[in-house]
């Protein structure tokens, strides 16, 4: 029988557990024996609850225990996270989280540390929630030169602008709706303002690149400069707005960016709509593939955590995927970056504007507005034409 | 260096070859060393081209070089792949293959034969083209039980109705205009009939399953009896058609069908559109992912076989993933599937319909016609209701 532990019973936390004794018979077929948690760390009590039995409140239960061969982390945050993960691979156990904000900030550390035990260090429900996405990355389209990533990385995000767009509310109307569901937080700024789908992003674009990318070198713009006249005119266009997460890979080179993008209509994120998750993969062989579901919940983020504790239960005394080396990815100097841009003026502004902006079509909106499309230009060009005249909005085009 | 040898030199064969030399690097990258074609197995003579140097017509020169220690097939047919693969394997080669015939009618004897020379035998190519899908089912959603798939696996057909809704043509029309543009084999049958996508899903529910799922006993219907008037009334109940590859496991019984299916607008497979393929699949903890990208082509496929290929060199002495049991799969009874049904009559005979029918709901259509949405029901009792009364079309609905 393998014996695991879970450190922090939350909600992905209890979803494991949970997962663990529902669906004993399955773990049972893939990883070849009985999944059993011998312990699960917190600080609180669970009087009555079948967690009760296996609680401890102590880490070194966990890391002097040799039967525990993985170790699952979803307590979140970086601290005692970090410190109590380092601890586990130090003590030749494998771990698993689901824990972006750890991954993004201490991955690269973390990995080197699985490495030297000869241990690994998985993260698959970091990015994406259930969605198989880093697995299929390392392990299947092996055979492409991956070049570029376009991902609805963030479910609130999404949700709220799909109800923007379905129900003509403005974003503090969307938020406030997303927040009763239990979609968003009560301080919902990982959310909207895209840092969390920034985290995901440097770990998708560390694992395509090799390099560590750095989520705090990302440009990030999140949801909440986003307008119900935004919305109205990006569907005018024959748009829709999607907070994107885009990584480019280019010669060796890093673009990425978190931003509000246009979505065209054929593009297959468009129809993606509520707290679904999508990412869009470029190789140069495989065209485009797509990887769509839940990302996130209880138990779709639970699955991949246990996809990843089966994985390291097969693999023992083995480093599974040696992820990203500590050498920096070099990133395309910002304001080179390449984009189309939809560009709302007042409809007196339209002659002046297409004078500074290489227009390719111009759209009638409401409220005596046009908006303007533009070739691919470079993002310092546009910030120039930005300083000549006053734009209402400016919103990239995918 | 890594040798490999590929049979077959057509289209897949020939986009492996280029393949390997093209994305080199990122081969080496994965593998861990250099990978050369060092022989391609076909009949004919390529003067001129970089594949006549290392073209053999003698298989044993492949069979007998222990240098060479994984070898595609890319031949197609049964004969002689099969008796090609299984000389390989019992040399103590690892095969990767995109024919799914082979692997349909073949699978077992060849996944066991793979086994007892600790050897692999992957077909990723064969399902999906150069979408990631068995690898995830095997690999990555191993903490679910997956409950059911519902793909659109053939995109000739995907392409065939897509054409009939866009341009309100026929079938022998957008037939046609499929093989005009090499999407169609001059010989449809195998796309259009429904035998290719039926191949597919016995494989992915063996996969599931763990036990043989016969490709021949699965009910398939094709396209070919979707008329323009099916297309119309379909959009006029607000849904499109799609041939739909649909198995289910429940209780350790199977069932699958290969059916036109009226697909509603909120279903992540609606907007799958042209040749593209696209495969949901529900689990009991992470509910729907869906995998979507190129089911075909050239390129694509062979970014799926070289995929395999990396994994079996990343392997060796090994048996990636043993596939399935020779035991043959419990299928649900015919007549006891259970599904909903758009049934099409004229205007007149609603109200007999309606008597011998479980309505939901009654949409007039064109030229005095109504169509019916039933219940959930048993395939039995639309049988029974068919023999009843005359209908103009029945078509199942998602």
């Amino acid at each position: 029988m393998y014996q695991i532990a879970i450190m922090g019973f939350g909600t992905i936390g209890s979803g494991v557990f949970e997962l663990v004794r529902e669906n004993k018979e399955v773990l049972k077929r893939h990883a070849g024996d009985d999944v059993n948690v011998k312990y699960v760390l917190d600080i609180r009590q669970f009087p009555g609850q079948p967690v009760q039995e296996v609680l401890t409140n102590d880490v070194n239960d966990i890391l002097n225990d040799p039967e525990v061969s993985v170790v699952v982390e979803t307590m979140g945050g970086i601290n005692p996270a970090f410190k109590f993960v380092s601890g586990a691979l130090a003590a030749g156990k494998s771990v698993a989280t689901s824990n972006k904000e750890l991954v993004a900030a201490k991955g690269t550390e973390l990995l080197a540390l699985a490495r030297e035990h000869n241990v690994s260090f998985l993260f698959e429900a970091s990015v994406g929630g259930g969605i198989p996405l880093l697995r299929p990355i390392m392990n299947a389209l092996t055979a492409d030169r991956l070049e570029s990533v376009t991902g609805i990385l963030n479910g609130t995000t999404n949700y709220i602008l799909t109800r923007m767009d379905e129900a003509g509310v403005d974003f503090a109307d969307a938020l406030a709706e997303a927040q009763a569901k239990g979609y968003a937080e009560r301080n919902p700024s990982a959310d909207v303002d895209g840092h969390d789908a920034k985290r995901k992003l440097a770990i998708i674009m560390s694992i395509i690149s090799g390099h560590f990318v750095d989520a705090e070198a990302i440009p990030t713009v999140g949801v909440s400069g986003i307008t119900a006249a935004d919305i109205a005119a990006a569907k005018e266009a024959g748009y829709d707005i999607k907070l994107l997460a885009r990584g480019e890979l280019t010669d060796g080179q890093v673009y990425a960016r978190v931003s509000p993008y246009m979505v065209p209509p054929e593009n297959p994120l468009n129809p993606v709509r509520g707290v679904f998750n999508s990412i869009l993969i470029h190789g140069n062989m495989v065209d485009d593939v797509m990887f769509y579901g839940r990302g996130a919940g209880k138990e779709a983020t639970a699955s991949a955590v246990v996809g990843d504790v089966v994985d390291e239960l097969k693999n023992p005394g083995k480093t599974i995927y040696p992820g990203w080396s500590a050498e920096p990815a070099a990133f395309v100097p910002l304001g080179d970056e390449q984009c189309a841009f939809f560009v709302r003026v007042n409809a007196m502004d339209v002659e002046e504007a297409c004078k500074i902006l290489p227009a390719v079509k111009c759209v009638g909106l409401a409220d005596d507005e046009c908006g303007i499309l533009t070739e691919v230009m470079k993002e310092s060009a546009l910030e120039e034409a930005a300083e000549k005249m006053k734009f209402i909005s400016v919103i990239r085009v995918l």
